[in-house]
């Protein structure tokens, strides 16, 4: 497969290599996936040309870490997922249990120790109209992937910045991805691992599919959360285990000034956990290596989520 | 079908009636369809739960009109959509030819007279990763539908406000299209028949499926393109008719208020041509009926595409 941009130096390549733990997951097409009631083979697995999903992105999705062959804070995420469908009026179709049952069973099948399973509702399908009717019924598709890296490994990060080009209800965690990929396809190309979002002011809104915070004279400075970031649920899970470990923490916007000129900086995301950012667009932050505040969040983190699988 | 609101008195109703030239078209799960090669029932048109116009709204989509059996500007239509697909790195799958072929037997497989032919093409599939690879198959989809209204009646429109949420690439007409699936639904809630999407500064952009103009004293004042708007054909084409009658026209922004004030409004869209505008949120423009510039423009747009035809 032709890549349109070289991995960076630091281990990026490793990630674009399907391991489960150190065994490689079979291709996506032979995978054990799951739709509408169905566990079938990645390939045999279609749906509608009709979804609205397809036609119109009108759909929602979830993408919960697995460690252990478990998920990682799955009540929170199917919180927010059922927020994401009612701010879209979108009927939620299945109850935790039956969404909880599917993603075992996909563990199971797929033999999956460590990665993610990602899970996507949309609104259903009809005849093209913009306008939708709210007694469609939901298609309901999940699978699972590898995580970023087998084995967990500490890698600090280099993240590029882009434009933050999304729409404004960034708060809802739908499939209108195409700013997103079009940055960290930017960002891969240029040897990056991340995009870095940034507005039309020079703020820092988010990583391409992280939350982002920086770390400076012993505060951790993370953006407020409004309906222009997403509310990371790692970034959530990670805010409490900083507080148990007696950190500063403020609340407010970081400007890509600030992020450069910061102590450390790092990212947070459900497969990835927390990682060190060193280096952005170029320049190093700190002293281009992995920050102490940042890797003792990231082994404390990684240790209660553990003790909570 | 249980609909989210009220269509409004000014024959909106109508437009949900699937006609043709008043005989119904058949249900989209029995009309014949294309997908890769293949021309297909609706119901059998299925697509990988893989492809990443479903996964990341990954796609770029057109929608042509289609007058007495022949479609209008299809040789513009195909510009714009090669233009899409180059901003995207999307490999162009077909000649113009082959798309003309397609368009040509859905149009005669489904005996339509008026309406339009919706293409679709994504990325293709892949396992999920927001970085593509530029050398994925393409997905091709198309399918037609009936117009707004069968017999072409000019209908005086009602359009409602609604907060532009869209992405900052308006100008590539991608499927990230929920800020328009939601401020469409709420247009139609509260019985307008199309959406006017206004900026963070009272500016408005343009309608929901829809480019959106007004005249006052004599001059037709149409938005600059950009990309924050579509660079609509039917824009395109009514801005030559506007020409050719003599029209002064100028290009600026408009503030709700300046359309508010207008001596008439009107959209352009594909398969709607020129449509008269005379209500936004509930208040009368102009006199509160289709305008006469506007009229004279719809009437002359009709005759000139249909010389073109």
């Amino acid at each position: 497969m032709q890549r349109v941009g070289h991995s960076q130096v630091l281990s990026h390549t490793l990630s674009k290599v399907q391991f489960n733990g150190g065994v490689a997951l079979v291709s996506h097409l032979d995978r054990i996936v799951y739709l509408n009631g169905s566990f079938l083979k990645g390939r045999d697995a279609k749906i509608s040309i009709f979804d609205r999903g397809l036609l119109f992105a009108d759909s929602v999705y979830e993408g919960l870490g697995v460690l252990q062959g478990r998920i990682i804070d799955r009540t929170m995420h199917l919180q927010r997922l059922k927020r994401s469908l009612a701010e879209l009026q979108i009927p939620n179709p299945l109850s935790d249990e039956a969404y909880f049952a599917i993603f075992d069973n996909l563990i199971d099948r797929n033999n999956l120790d460590e990665g993610f399973v990602y899970l996507q509702i949309t609104r259903g399908e009809a005849d093209r109209d913009y306008v939708y009717s709210t007694d469609l019924k939901p298609n309901v598709l999940a699978f699972v992937q590898s995580g970023p890296e087998p084995g967990n490994p500490v890698v600090g990060r280099a993240m590029q910045t882009h434009l933050d080009l999304r729409w404004k209800r960034r708060d809802i965690k739908t499939t209108n991805l195409l700013g997103q990929v079009i940055a960290k396809t930017a960002a891969d190309a240029g040897g990056a691992y991340e995009a870095l979002l940034i507005d039309d002011e020079g703020r820092i809104t988010e990583g391409g599919a992280t939350s982002f915070f920086i770390v400076r004279g012993g505060t951790l400075i993370a953006r407020p959360v409004d309906n222009l970031i997403l509310h990371g649920i790692t970034r959530q899970t990670m805010l409490r285990v900083a507080e148990e470990l007696g950190y500063d923490v403020a609340f407010r916007k970081i400007t890509l000034a600030e992020a450069l000129a910061a102590d450390e900086a790092f990212i947070t995301g459900a497969s990835s956990y927390i990682e060190p950012v060193v280096q952005i667009d170029g320049q190093s932050i700190g002293d281009g290596k992995p920050g102490i505040y940042t890797m003792a969040l990231r082994t404390r983190y990684l240790e209660v989520v553990r003790a909570e699988l």
